[in-house]
């Protein structure tokens, strides 16, 4: 038996603040081949990423986990009352940058895995794709992996993310699908004057007041079955001009969507761009909007996947998981083009923070959950 | 004969910049005096003013005059071609900080004066109230000289301010009135909260986008006989939040207001109040305001004294001046409370700037408008 407590404990001794490897890959790598998974190390742009396979290429019944290795920097080291890289355990618990997100879910997946195909080898695949970059840009991480599985022929018939899911309780949550997220930078260029004479000058203010006003009072929908409303927040508008007597030439400012399944990052940027195109012709003034889309909405319709793992999460915690779609983004947003998936994991609630910290009783938890969904899958 | 442009070279010598007295004021109470003005110097908070009264306190024809011996500070002072305090005359243009504005207007005034009263002495009164501190808060100046006037019953039928008043061309227009100039701060409250979940914050954006919007969109006016519309500039919005996932807790905008004889600083106060607390409610936000009066409107009437003035700068320009409502604040704000007050002076087109610079010819010229109006006054 594979334990899965050591094997967190030895990923948090590897100090993989993205994008260092930290020597967690390779850890990883020697206990998957040891265990008969065929790895490949998919590198790119300064960044580690581990591809193994256990079984056959190709197989229809391939399943796949996505996880990854690196975490987020210390913050104030000093505030520290464990060695963040130390996997120090208090009283049952944990510590360690990772010991949540999530070093404990990597390692958890693996010890099932392991130990399923070690002693049930099923009549399939496993396969696991690990970053060493989803804290980062995200750019050559889980990108990489399923750029190089499409490259090579490799595919996952389904995946199952493994960040923490569970906002308070282990059990209590599972996510089938995340809303997309995007931001919009709006500079309004007007000409600058004297307060004394606005008619000599061009005031870009009174267009970006309009065009919040406008942005943030649009309904954009009253959610769906399985997402909440999407939300648009104005998050900064600025100016910088100290003197009451000048009207300036230039404004600037920023909003943040959050949108579900009826929208896209392309019909929501069509719908910005024409909302300041309009303001711009209204008010004489020049808009420039930049936009950067961060995901897209997806959904991993509630069926076979999600029954599976809601079952297996039930079985262990006696608790039936909330399917959401609530949070921020995860990696989930590129695997869903190349098949369902899902997340569970455990609870998240010190991640990011100092004396981020597991409850040692919850990983065993957890690599039982994960085991039962291998057993239920390949049953 | 006293030479005005000599009066202005020495007064340009007198290195002023406000709060300094520089030597002006001392210099001009030795000409006045000379000449049998009854002077007095009425310091307060720091700032000297003069006051001189040539002729009987309380004479029922008294005919007053407002001017400011103090100056800007001198800018990139490595930019000048002419020594700042040095009156240095090239090609019959005088140089000099303050030659605009505003020390050949005092010298030209206290040069017509002097003549005047040496040589046609008349029934009545001439004033003199000249402040070191009209550039500065004015808080101690002109209003000082008012103060003292109240307190020892002083009194000027009317009042001829001497700042300049021609935009291009010497004669082209006088000021019977200023629009008022007020600003309003606004802080908006609200609650931080992340973007993802908005409905646990309380963005104070969108009330700012609406409160802006709604006071940039009011038609204050549309003018009156002698004032343009009034306008309201919506002058910088600013929250300095650079996090596109943070909604802010808080956002500042500022609003500067330049009116005319259809409202006043309390009415506009009001009226900005009000739509304050009624955004502040529509968005259950707080708003903050706080209002600053620079000055309110104010009007002297077409009439005796305008038809005085314009005449006598008819007669040696050839121009009929337009009498306008037009540009920023002066110290007549102060005086209209006290006697019907208009100005004429030369053109401002350098003043505050580098290598400020008066016309020999047109210093000559003011004296002659001067004299004429002090004539015609009396006659």
């Amino acid at each position: 038996m594979t334990d899965p407590v050591e094997l967190t404990a030895n990923l948090i001794r590897c100090p993989s603040v993205t994008p260092e490897e930290g020597g967690a890959l390779v850890l990883l790598q020697r206990e998957l081949a040891d265990a008969g998974f065929e790895c490949t190390r998919v590198d790119r742009g300064g960044v580690s990423n581990l591809f193994a396979r256990w079984g056959k290429k190709g197989h229809a019944r391939s399943f796949g986990f996505n996880g990854h290795t690196d975490v987020v920097p210390l913050g104030d080291e000093a505030a520290w009352t464990a060695p963040p890289f130390g996997a120090e355990i208090r009283d049952g618990v944990m510590y360690g940058r990772g010991a949540t997100d999530m070093k404990s879910g990597v390692a958890a997946f693996a010890a099932a895995a392991i130990d399923f195909v070690r002693n049930t080898p099923p009549d399939g695949a496993v396969i696991l794709t690990i970053t060493g970059d989803e804290e980062g840009d995200a750019v050559d991480g889980t990108v990489a992996l399923l750029d190089h599985m499409d490259a090579t022929d490799e595919r996952m018939s389904v995946c199952l993310v493994g960040e923490p899911t569970c906002p308070n309780k282990m059990g209590e949550m599972m996510k089938i699908g995340r809303r997309g997220s995007m931001s919009a930078w709006f500079i309004v260029t007007g000409v600058q004057g004297h307060s004394a004479y606005p008619h000599r000058a061009n005031n870009p203010l009174p267009a970006m007041a309009r065009l919040m006003d406008r942005l943030a009072s649009r309904e954009l929908d009253q959610g769906t079955d399985h997402f909440d409303a999407s939300t648009l927040a104005v998050v900064t508008i600025d100016t910088g001009n100290p003197a009451t007597n000048v009207i300036p030439a230039q404004c600037s400012g920023t909003v943040n969507i959050r949108f579900n399944d009826l929208h896209s990052g392309v019909s929501l940027s069509d719908w910005l761009k024409s909302e300041a195109e309009s303001v711009a012709k209204a008010f004489g003034v020049e808009i420039e909007t930049k936009i950067k889309i961060s995901g897209e909405s997806f959904l991993t319709p509630p069926g076979r996947l999600s029954d599976l793992v809601a079952r297996a999460v039930e079985s262990e915690t006696n608790i039936c998981p909330e399917l959401s779609t609530t949070g921020g983004t995860s990696d989930a947003r590129f695997i869903k083009n190349h098949c369902p998936v899902v997340e569970f994991g455990l609870v998240g609630r010190t991640m990011h923070q100092v004396d981020e910290c597991v409850e040692v009783a919850q990983i065993h938890q957890l690599k039982a959950i994960y085991a039962r969904i291998l057993s239920d899958y390949f049953a």
